[in-house]
């Protein structure tokens, strides 16, 4: 996304002392990002950070991106008493963004949403694959599960189902179909959730249960998992049994995946949508 | 999700003074929540963090969670160096976070997507709503494209679908189904996207664009979407056209909403699912 400018090597015109600024890149909005990485010292940050804000302000650049890894945490300070404001932070970094121009502030939102999988495996004795947990709501209830995860970041929702099911129970899987999915606001803090329920088809049967997350693993017949009292008064436990036996029945459509890349940047990513009744687009692997 | 106990009033035992420790409140995961509210020097932080650690420690806490409105970004480096790794910022906070134990950190993952809604909303005459956009990829291009927009923090899609069609051409619609969705990763930095291709019914009829983002907007029969060069090259052009058509003709079942609510916590959340072959549960209020 940005376009490598290093504006620290200002060249001096009319005989006037050149400014030396922060490293800085391009990005395509019109703005430039500071991607910090050696130790510097606060009151020389200061100075550069100043004289950069300025030349950028002449430039008529818009937003000001600073990356500073955690090492970096002493100009963190320095940096917001200069006008700037939080974006977003990882672990390892934070990211700090400040608008120039005096017009509405168009920068991007911060991510809103963490993504979690559930994933329905039956194989042909109509047995559900299930888990109980070591932590969590469920921890010590008894209460049998599907095995359910966090997409990791950068991970496609359908490898994260196949995934989950490898680490928690040691069943290969292939994916089927999104059968549905579950928005819902406030699960973390301020971020919002969405759960994709995923039918997925076995494709082994011997069961090797994780240690670290769970506390035991079967094939669980679907009465059994019917019968259970949690099925009846929660409505994603019953839903996630009626779309499962509606998709083995397979009077359900759900959501497959279907690749395409993009034509601005040749990037691949899945369109997940109703595949039944897309016959007619025939090729998988769509230019775009 | 928190508890309120608050442990800086600790009570004198055995004649020794009390020791100050960070006003705190516990989760339900074994873990403590530090919401600093008023300034403090870091020096004073930094004792009565230290004293609060060791507190926690002995009591067998987790994690360890602080948060630091940017009005006290002069604590964040004191607790960077005492070992603290940050979580997320939001432009007006930063969230810290500390794991107690000698085990594997469970800690939670950070929000990994943005989420978005791209609305087709084709009126009786077979045209649909089309806009030219102010900036970003398409400005200056010519092209024509659904609205699109972003999913604010804590709105549901399908409101967020309905919100971008009036905020962006003043059409009041109605929301019918998901039709597909769109994962892409690396949008954003390190951040993943999720793009959901929303129909919807058109309601009123008589446009008012907005001034800010849009440069244009006006409804265009489907041939004429169809004759776009852009349709022919950029699949997600051509699948919200093929989608939109194989819709209209109604033999295309995509998702749509069904409101749940939580046992847990007595939230409400939609689950969105083909509701075309979930006839056989009836009621649309589940308790769960």
């Amino acid at each position: 996304m940005s376009i490598s400018v290093n504006s620290s090597d200002r060249v001096c015109e009319n005989g006037i002392q050149p400014v030396e600024l922060l490293p800085a890149t391009n990005d395509v909005h019109g703005g430039v990002i500071v991607d910090m990485k050696d130790a510097m010292e606060a009151q020389h940050f200061l100075t550069l950070l100043r004289a950069s804000i300025s030349q950028w302000r002449r430039e008529g650049k818009k937003g000001v991106w600073i990356k500073l890894p955690i090492e970096l945490v002493n100009l963190v300070e320095t940096t917001v008493k200069e006008g700037f404001r939080y974006h977003h932070a990882e672990p390892h970094y934070l990211m700090l963004v400040y608008w120039i121009p005096e017009t509405t502030n168009t920068l991007p939102a911060n991510a809103s949403h963490r993504v979690g999988i559930g994933a329905i495996v039956v194989n042909d004795k109509k047995e559900m694959l299930v888990v109980q947990e070591k932590s969590g709501r469920f921890q010590g209830t008894g209460v049998w599960k599907i095995p359910t995860g966090v997409v990791d970041e950068g991970e496609d929702i359908f490898k994260a189902a196949v995934r989950e099911v490898k680490e928690e129970t040691g069943i290969d899987a292939e994916f089927l179909e999104v059968l549905a999915f579950r928005q819902s606001h406030k699960t973390f803090f301020e971020k919002s959730d969405l759960f994709f329920v995923c039918m997925l088809h076995p494709l082994t049967f011997d069961i090797e249960k994780q240690e670290l997350e769970i506390e035991a693993a079967k094939w669980m017949p679907l009465e059994e998992y019917a019968a259970q009292p949690v099925t009846q008064t929660h409505a994603l436990f019953k839903y996630i049994l009626e779309l499962g036996s509606l998709k083995l029945d397979r009077d359900y459509a759900g959501f497959s995946p279907l690749h395409i890349t993009s034509v601005f940047d040749d990037k691949l990513s899945f369109l997940y949508l109703n595949r039944q009744q897309m016959q007619c687009l025939s090729s998988p692997d769509q230019s775009s």
